[in-house]
């Protein structure tokens, strides 16, 4: 299983990725789930991988492939974020259809979904979700982030806590929690968790930090947020009946 | 869809409840998922319903009914929650299997999950997840909680603040919370929430309330919970490139 967020901030874009890969409760590994395209003057791109290893590792080879030959169509010719993800969604569209040949006959599941985020000089940074049929949405106002894999345990703090003005570093807290509720409820969710944070028009992935389970920040950010939400409970108004029997007392 | 919770605390136990029915999309509806057996002086049962609902309300009727024709096993002959528990479990297996008897042929899924709690003198309070199959598992000093139906948005509030020596009221505020984010997330989870709070060796069910989606306490714990998670978000740590770049001001 797996777990990636990415958040669509107003001065930014926030990713996270666990790194855990398995094959059913045994072959227990480690994979960055998180590749970042970022050699380019005039944009950067990151994409998030959920789904059959050999199949993701597959997309991003021939994604990098493309631009190392100069393709036709690769990540360094589009002037639209769109256009960049129809481009990935194809490419992922036919490693799908290659591996599925490959294990035909077979229970084997190469499907794979992608987040496709970042920013091309003379657009927004901007979000999409690419379905493993090749389709794909965008985040939007009402719903400023994408989440791949294992989405449920993680979803609430999104809910609560995201909106497109809050400040980058928040939403990337924010996606660690997340991150870490997660983890905490499902086995195949681990880390080291990867975090890149994503200032608007700097077309540079500045803010790349690799967590590994003994992190000193993501240890500290786990410890103070288990005690901000223990001591948020005890200030949470009273029923009735508690102030019925302070009363009575 | 439903989702159901039960703590079991040193000092008794808490109940909650959504009230959400649907089948498909549509046929919305509210049905109490909540079913209290207070009227011995001895004892105090409570059932958490999930599942279909012709099947849940025939398990909660042969219940009733036993206990009013003084049948040889009913929830007032046991002298321990284990034997009272494994006589549900047959209960709802036995309807169960009728019902499945009456739509054989149709996709229609009959089965039925419960979580039974309650006290008997002489005895701790005890809840039990008890499965389709009419086997049952109970709540531990490791997992104090219990949950049936859509049970992943809620679940990580109750992990980071439940223990079995937290106060009756915080747990039943806490249930309410991990139920708030499963309304905010699945559609077929809604309102009224019914909350029960059960304090140990009283055997009555003192402090059960029914809150409406426009009930003011239930208002109230929202609006205050927001706040406090968006407050401590304020003050988690702060990432080394923001300590770099306020010395760099």
């Amino acid at each position: 299983m797996t777990y990636c967020v990415a958040v669509c901030l107003n001065s930014g874009l926030v990713f996270c990725s666990d790194s855990r890969t398995n094959a059913g409760v045994d072959m227990i590994s480690a994979y960055s789930k998180m590749h970042v395209f970022d050699c380019m003057a005039d944009r950067l791109f990151v994409v998030l991988t959920a789904g059959n290893l050999a199949t993701t590792q597959s997309i991003i080879h021939r994604l990098r492939h493309d631009i190392q030959e100069n393709a036709p169509r690769n990540l360094q010719t589009f002037s639209r974020m769109v256009d960049a993800a129809q481009y990935v969604g194809e490419i992922s569209r036919e490693e799908q259809g290659r591996a599925q040949s490959m294990v035909a006959g077979t229970p084997i599941d190469t499907s794979a979904t992608l987040i496709f985020g970042g920013q091309i000089r003379g657009g927004e940074p901007t979000n999409y979700l690419i379905y493993s049929a090749g389709n794909f949405i965008n985040c939007s106002d009402h719903a400023p982030y994408l989440q791949i894999g294992e989405s449920k345990y993680g979803k609430p703090i999104l809910d609560r806590i995201l909106t497109r003005d809050i400040p980058l570093a928040d939403a990337a807290r924010c996606a660690i929690v997340s991150m870490d509720s997660t983890i905490r409820a499902n086995a195949t969710v681990g880390p080291p968790v990867e975090v890149l944070v994503y200032e608007r028009d700097t077309f540079s992935a500045d803010h790349h930090v690799i967590l590994q389970e003994d992190d000193s920040y993501l240890r500290a950010i786990k410890q103070a947020w288990n005690e901000k939400i223990k001591q948020a409970f005890v200030e949470l108004p009273p029923f009735d009946w508690e102030q019925r029997g302070a009363q009575t007392c």
